[in-house]
């Protein structure tokens, strides 16, 4: 009888999973894969840990229309099974967008829990609830299951005062305006990356750039965090994919006063028409921009750009400077002319591209000779997840 | 027969003056004042160019009750011409707040330029109606005076497109969102003084902080305005004294969509409730927080100092590092510990304090031996506003 620990990361139209086996606390991937598009063409697929697709299923051809999470949770969990009759599940691990003040660490989810994490949902309004869907379906299905809930906000626990505070007034603050930050999972990651990848780096002045989708930045000082980019939401810092990042409060204000929009349609607009594809008029997605010669496609590589040389400058200054920064998620690890415009925007804080590294993408990707270096390390949010959810089971944490 | 320029720089609740003779197009100033609290407790004061006081009339002492800016602005235009009969204007400036995409550079007034300047009021709904009240009310009590308009906005026509734009789509860039930015004849100002107190370095890389009761930083290099902290508004940016500077749009959504606040509510509280004032629950006034033992006076302090370091970090990034810094305005210009704790906490960038020269508080207040200097300079809006309303009255501009 082996064990495992399923590990769950929904975004808003689709839910991605991975199995580990343990043995003891020692975790090893085994499968991951997605549900994708429930509402509308609903897809099952499964790479197996080299990547090569085990399973590719229209779930359409099983049962047409929309597939619920409860559903599409169960054929997982029947795949799961029959696929190996052997394995036990010890845990399941979610990553859950926003932890608010109460949640600092993973935590063991009881009802109790699971109220506390939905009343977050106003924080994060178009991911939370995509996060607690797949905790819901399981409770209904497995209540045996151990789940635990591991949030995005978390590992930023450690910002310092002023890093958590907006100069609003106390009555505004009272409504929990602060300074969250985000994507703290995949900086839990690559924090325990950082002694093997940097080496006496590690501990000193590093700067995460994770340039997914949604894309934040964090400074770290002895690996912890201590400056970042996202703010309350997940709407502020970088140009995302589709979200605006840091723009004038005024503007919002204005856009709301003389634009004729409501607050629901504005907020929309902001989190799925902005960024790279409002800019670009063109697509959401890096490639897409970096192989257009459209001249607004360009700029929107441009400004993207800018803004994260911008960001290191002042999450510098937050910590005192910068010794290393490290590139990770899909377009920080896959688009090299990225990294290459930035870092060469950067040259004044001592950041020398290596271009021949930088193509081949993967650990240092700065000459040693410049005072600061650069570094690509995938992430892995799935593993963190999956060690946390372990660590709970066991007693460990 | 001395020939006079009359400038007037118009805040919410007084309106200050300055009044310089002109011969040929070298200016002299001769006196300056502010009328004040003109609704509720009118006040007319006059300094000479000395800063002694030579006027600190009550006028509510002369007829009761509110004064509108014509009677107001009548009453100055009649002590003028008491005070000296030999003098006659050759033309009134004004500093006016927005220029909009139209006003790049100052411009003669005639009725068609009022009307576009008003039309830009829900650009800057709190300090445009200021700033067009007195060129109205000049209009109507001597239609034959030449009146100037000169833009706060107009330094910043030469921003980069990557600083001039938001991540918006299309449709609500079309309503015209993008960076002004502002303080722009303060920067003018400095731009000027740069080449005489930064020798050589004057070209460079050069970031200016104005600290006044608004607050923001440009940089500049070969003098020109390439990157600065206020945006489409003046609310964005820096901490100030009770406006709240750059906040998580998507916060701006959540206090409008769950705290009850309709959107001019909330645009008040965050232009005259936050800030300094916001944080501290005490007082806008950075010499009351400093001499203030509360935590929370300290805490906005350090707020304020923590985020003018990293919007140096972040300006730095945008023109590629930094020669020199200049301090200017009220706070910039006598708050020697405000200084001292961003100069210090920008080690890392190559200023090193001195202390003594800090709290001398005028030239360069940095050891020269670090690679990066900086200096505190007076600014001087009025001069640039009188120098431009003189070119063209003369022809020249």
């Amino acid at each position: 009888m082996a064990d495992g620990v399923l590990t769950f990361n929904a975004g808003s139209s689709s839910l991605k999973f991975a199995l580990f086996t343990h043995r003891g606390e020692a975790l090893r991937p085994l499968f991951h894969g997605q549900l994708e598009d429930l509402s509308e063409d609903p897809r099952f697929t499964v790479d197996d840990a080299a990547g090569q697709r085990i399973v590719d299923q229209d779930l359409g051809q099983l049962r047409p229309g929309a597939w619920t999470h409860e559903e599409a949770l169960a054929h997982l969990l029947h795949w799961i099974d029959g696929h190996d009759d052997n394995l036990s599940l010890t845990a399941i691990g979610h990553r859950v967008v926003h932890g608010g003040e109460a949640f600092a660490a993973p935590v063991r989810v009881d009802a109790a829990v699971l109220d506390a994490i939905e009343a977050l949902t106003e924080l994060a309004p178009l991911h939370q609830p995509a996060s607690i869907a797949p905790v819901r379906a399981i409770a209904a299905l497995r209540p045996d299951l151990l789940q635990v809930a591991c949030f995005d906000t978390a590992f930023h626990s450690t910002l310092p005062p002023v890093e958590r505070l907006f100069a609003l007034g106390a009555d505004l603050r009272a409504h929990g305006v602060r300074r969250f930050g985000f994507h703290g999972l995949s900086y839990e990651y690559i924090a325990g990356e950082l002694p093997a990848c940097l080496g006496p780096l590690a501990d000193g002045r590093v700067i995460i750039a994770h340039l997914g989708n949604g894309a934040s930045m964090c400074a770290l000082h002895g690996r912890r965090s201590r400056a970042t980019t996202m703010g309350f939401t997940a709407l502020d810092g970088l140009v995302m994919g589709t979200r605006c990042g840091t723009i004038d409060p005024g503007a919002v204000l204005h856009l709301l006063r003389h634009a004729g929009l409501d607050a629901a349609t504005l907020e929309r607009k902001l989190y799925r028409e902005s960024g790279l594809l409002g800019v670009s008029g063109l697509s959401h997605d890096m490639r897409t921009l970096l192989a257009s010669d459209a001249p607004a496609a360009a700029l929107a590589v441009e400004l993207y750009c800018h803004r994260i040389a911008r960001e290191v400058g002042a999450l510098a200054a937050a910590i005192g400077g910068v010794d290393a920064m490290v590139f990770t998620a899909g377009v920080g690890e896959n688009a090299a002319p990225v990294r290459a415009r930035v870092l060469e925007s950067l040259d004044w804080m001592g950041f020398r591209l290596d271009a021949i590294a930088n193509a081949r993408g993967n650990g240092c990707i700065t000459d040693p000779g410049g005072s600061a270096q650069a570094f690509v390390i995938r992430t892995n949010e799935d593993a963190v997840v999956a060690r946390h959810a372990l660590e709970l089971a066991l007693g460990k944490a």
